[in-house]
């Protein structure tokens, strides 16, 4: 067992959004730094980061500079060009490693790597051409959703298909991107589980959240879900196996569906979760920082709570409704710095908290 | 009643030690950036802040440019110059104001000010020769204290008298700096108020913690204080008279006594208070986010406890000690990045979540 990062060490963080940002935070209070790099022109994260590099993912240059001027490097998003890993990789730690992000990147390797594991699924078959769309309709039935494999998330690059009569203009939206049909899953809930993996191996969990989404949108967070002792069990151990396979390092999210036929694994998500900020004001170690603990090689947080807690996020207009959510007991209030309203787009969030039951 | 300090605004924090950081990271946390100013070699609030400017406290046109760019400036320690306010007020508003600071950072027009208020305060006089010394400790009687009026903090600049035979070596010590002498209060706990103020004059207080010190340095803080409900509604209307006084503008820490006699006032502290960090783990709003509430123009949060909560500062080699306080359930770490261990330095805090009573 090796020592932890050492105290002021500099981690890099590849993405600087709101994740880039509670991580640097979290970074800080264990007494380390976080250098940002991102291609983005407005990089939330650097208000609150020792250092920021704005550089395209593939210009090499300016990778090796980051990788040099960091002690580690890991990241906020799973669309990271795995390119940009193998750059950085010869020239310091990247954790998770390459390939968590590979499998989690692409939709079809990610449901194989699940199905391989042993764990269920959606039914799923690959999709790169009319002609393989209309076979795997014809084997699923409907209704159905084709999904891009790659870069899709918040519901973008998503249809569905609830008839044979749709397969022509679902094909056309994926523009030639090879994609995935899944069957549907008749669920009664979401629920998802962060989960964190140490460099020793050590797991640790937290409490599974139950999860609301409009128009694809994450939209609250409720902790504890509602689930039987079994079913919360078996989630976790679930999210532990997945962690284990992968021999994975850090925070990995695992949204799951609660069925008539038991938990199906939707999606994985290789680094903290937006699920997953309810923990900020409901555990003494909260997700950003069990991440940061796990990749320096510092004890995992257990995963207890001390607090119930709703998570909403302010998505879009929501923000104007800051002024009454300021003024609300026991509401804690997190704004990304974020210059513009838009649309879909993440301001904030705010977790309600509430005595833990 | 003006609008809010707009998103996006940059708020200047003169002073860049572990208050300057945390007051940044919760400015952030409501959309706001920091930029820290301080003459120091190295600064912690940097790690996390939007940008930071190293001058002197008297060098006029870095302060000038300091203030060019920012919309609005706080201090983190009460010992910021006066002159130094004088040269931004001009640019930029600073709050909490001149006058504030002012009364706080010399002993004399602190205990002044409070004794007019008709707050019960340690009987007191000031001491400026050898002469007035042998006039106060015969008045005042034994044990008394002998402090400078400026400059002094974590138990600085005081020398206790037991006897006569103290005042030569005792005036000694003071160097020919202004002083004061203080009698002796007999007290069976100190406690102390993190009270906040509004630019609309509204007023929050948390509740009263107990401090526990050890050679002049906070070591501990308990919340909630054991006192009875008139203790503790006296202490919490002693804070919000003090803060209506002043007119002040954001967080004011104030610490009491409890004696046989009632309570009496220690001191004073214009700005967040190492005694409020329990805030961190009890509280929604922080005393670091209800301090850039206040300055800003944003509603001020209740004060609302949903834990109870035990604050250990972590001095010099206690920062040995954080393996098992990383591994102890509900602790949450709070560390400073301070590259270098010292005797007495505050190299962190950790905060003990217990379920509120």
């Amino acid at each position: 067992m090796s020592e932890p990062l050492a105290a002021g060490a500099v981690i890099g963080i590849l993405g600087g959004g709101q994740l880039g940002r509670m991580l640097s935070v979290a970074a800080a209070r264990l007494g380390y730094r976080c250098h940002i790099y991102d291609a983005a022109e407005h990089i939330p994260a650097g208000d609150v980061a020792h250092a920021v590099t704005r550089a395209a993912w593939d210009d090499a240059q300016a990778l090796q500079e980051f990788a040099d001027a960091v002690d580690l490097v890991s990241f906020e998003f799973e669309n990271v060009p795995t390119q940009t890993i193998d750059l950085l990789s010869p020239h310091c730690p990247v954790l998770p490693g390459r390939n968590a992000l590979a499998v989690a990147q692409d939709r079809l390797s990610e449901k194989t790597f699940l199905r391989d594991l042993g764990l269920p699924t959606a039914p799923f078959m690959p999709v790169d051409s009319l002609d393989s769309l209309e076979a795997a309709f014809d084997a699923l039935g409907a209704p159905a959703i084709l999904k891009t494999r790659r870069m899709g998330y918040d519901g973008k690059g998503q249809v569905r298909l609830e008839s044979r009569a749709d397969i022509a203009a679902a094909w056309a939206a994926m523009r030639g991107a090879p994609a995935i049909l899944e069957g549907f899953v008749a669920f009664s809930q979401e629920i998802s589980v962060i989960a964190a993996r140490g460099l020793n191996g050590e797991v640790a969990c937290y409490d599974p959240g139950e999860n609301l989404h409009k128009s694809g949108i994450l939209v609250e967070t409720r902790v504890p879900a509602r689930l039987g002792p079994s079913q919360r069990s078996d989630a976790v151990i679930m999210a532990s196996r997945i962690l284990n396979a992968l021999d994975y390092v850090g925070v990995l999210g695992v949204e799951i569906f609660v069925s008539a036929d038991g938990l199906v694994v939707n999606e994985i998500a290789p680094r903290v979760h937006n699920s997953g900020h309810w923990t900020q004001n409901g555990c003494a170690v909260d997700q950003f920082e069990q991440h940061i603990r796990a990749i320096t090689g510092l004890p995992l947080g257990d995963g207890e709570r001390h607090s119930d807690v709703v998570m909403e996020n302010l998505i879009g207009d929501d923000l104007h409704r800051l002024p009454e959510l300021l003024r609300a007991p026991n509401v804690a209030v997190h704004l990304y710095g974020k210059p513009e309203i838009r649309p879909g787009r993440k301001m904030g969030h705010v977790n309600r908290i509430l005595p833990a039951r």
